[in-house]
C-alpha cells in the first residue's frame, strides 16, 4: 500500500487530494513540523531533503510535487486527472505545475523560510516585505493567461487544479491584493466545494 | 520545425543538449539578455514569464525546463534518453529534475536574481553570501545519494545528466567548496568529453 507524508500547513495538500481523487489504498503520516520532525534521523532516511511530500512506493520513495503528481496520473490513469493521451497536453499541465513549484512557491516561501537563503534579520524582513508584490506578480500570469478555465487545463480537472488550489490558499496570509486575482479566486472557491476537497482540506488548515 | 529561444549563461543548456542529443531539426534563437530581450514585447508574446527556455512547437508553446525535457523524451523515444519503460524511474527522473529547477537553480539564483525576492542592497548581499553554503547543501545531497553514477539514474544516460552538468557549470562562480563534491565534479568532467556537450556548451560560456 501506497504510504504518503505529509504536513499541515504545507503544499503537500495538492498529492494529498490526488491520492484522494484517484481513491486507491494509501495510508497517511502526518509530520509535526512543530516538533522538527521532518529533520528526525527516520524521516531523513525516507526524505533526505526533510520535507513533504514524500510518497513510499513498492518500487521506492518518490518526493517532488510535479513529479508525484505525475506519476499517479500515470499509474491511476482511470481516475482521468490528467490529458495523458496528449504529450503536448501533458507538458502543458507538467509547466503550470512546474511554475507553481519553481517559482510562485519558491515566492511565498521567502516570507516563511527566509533562512533558506539570508541571515541578517534586515534581509529576513526585506524578504518579507517584498512577498505580497513576488507573490502578486507570479500570480497575475496565472490569472491573465495560464489558468484557461473553467480549470486549469480547461474543460479536464487536473492535477493541476488541486495545485494551484494549494497554493492559492496562502494569497492573503501573504498579503497579495486578490483583487487583481478575480479568476485564481473564482476557482479556489469552487474547489473549495468540492467533496474530496472538503474531506482532506482541513488537515491543512 | 521547433523553435528553441535561449540564453548564454543560462539554464537553457540543458534542453539545448537534449535538442542537440535527438538530432530532429530545430532552430535556435539567441536572446541578448544584456539588452532585456527577454523582456521586450515581442518575446512576452512567446513566454510571458519573460524567461528561457521556450520551445514552440506545432501545437504551442511550451516552457519549464523539467516539462520540456520530459516532453522531448516522450515525443523522440527512440533517442533513449529517459527510462520511460518504467513509470517510477521517470518518476524519479523528474524528481531529480525538479528538485534541480526548483532548489538547487533557485539557490544559486539568490548571488544573481536577488532582486526577484528583495530590495535592500543589505539583503542583496546578505542572500549572495549565503549562496556558497545554501548550493553547496543542495549539491551535496546529489553528491550523497541522489546521483546513482556513473550516470544520474545509474547506467542509462538521460536529460538528468544534461540539466546536472548544466547547473554544476555554476558551483566555483557561487564559491561552493567542490572538494566536498567529487562525485558531482567527476561527472561533470565525463560531461565535458561528450561530442555534443563540446558543441553547444560553448555558446553558454
Amino acid at each position: 500500500m501506497l504510504k504518503f507524508y505529509y504536513a499541515p500547513k504545507t503544499c503537500a495538500l495538492a498529492v494529498h487530494l490526488a491520492l484522494e481523487h484517484i481513491g486507491a489504498p494509501y495510508e497517511a503520516i502526518a509530520l509535526d513540523f512543530s516538533q522538527h520532525a521532518q529533520r528526525s534521523p527516520e524521516y531523513l532516511r525516507i526524505n533526505p531533503k526533510g520535507r513533504v511530500p514524500a510518497l513510499v512506493t513498492e518500487e521506492g520513495i518518490l518526493s517532488e510535487t510535479p513529479a508525484l503528481l505525475l506519476y499517479l496520473c500515470q499509474r491511476f490513469p482511470q481516475a482521468g486527472l490528467a490529458p495523458l493521451d496528449s504529450l503536448f497536453a501533458t507538458a502543458q499541465m507538467q509547466a503550470f505545475n512546474n511554475y507553481l513549484c519553481a517559482t510562485v512557491h519558491v515566492a511565498h516561501a521567502h516570507r516563511v523560510r527566509g533562512t533558506r537563503w539570508a541571515d541578517d534579520p534586515i534581509a529576513l524582513d526585506d524578504m518579507k516585505k517584498k512577498v505580497p508584490q513576488s507573490m502578486g506578480d507570479a500570480m497575475a500570469l496565472i490569472e491573465d493567461g495560464m489558468l484557461k478555465g473553467p480549470w486549469v487545463m480547461g474543460e479536464q480537472y487536473t492535477v493541476a487544479d488541486m495545485y494551484l488550489f494549494t497554493i492559492a490558499n496562502w494569497l492573503e496570509g501573504d498579503s497579495v491584493d486578490i483583487s487583481r486575482l478575480l479568476r485564481v479566486i473564482e476557482h479556489r472557491e469552487r474547489m473549495r466545494q468540492n467533496p474530496v476537497v472538503k474531506r482532506i482540506w482541513p488537515l491543512y488548515v
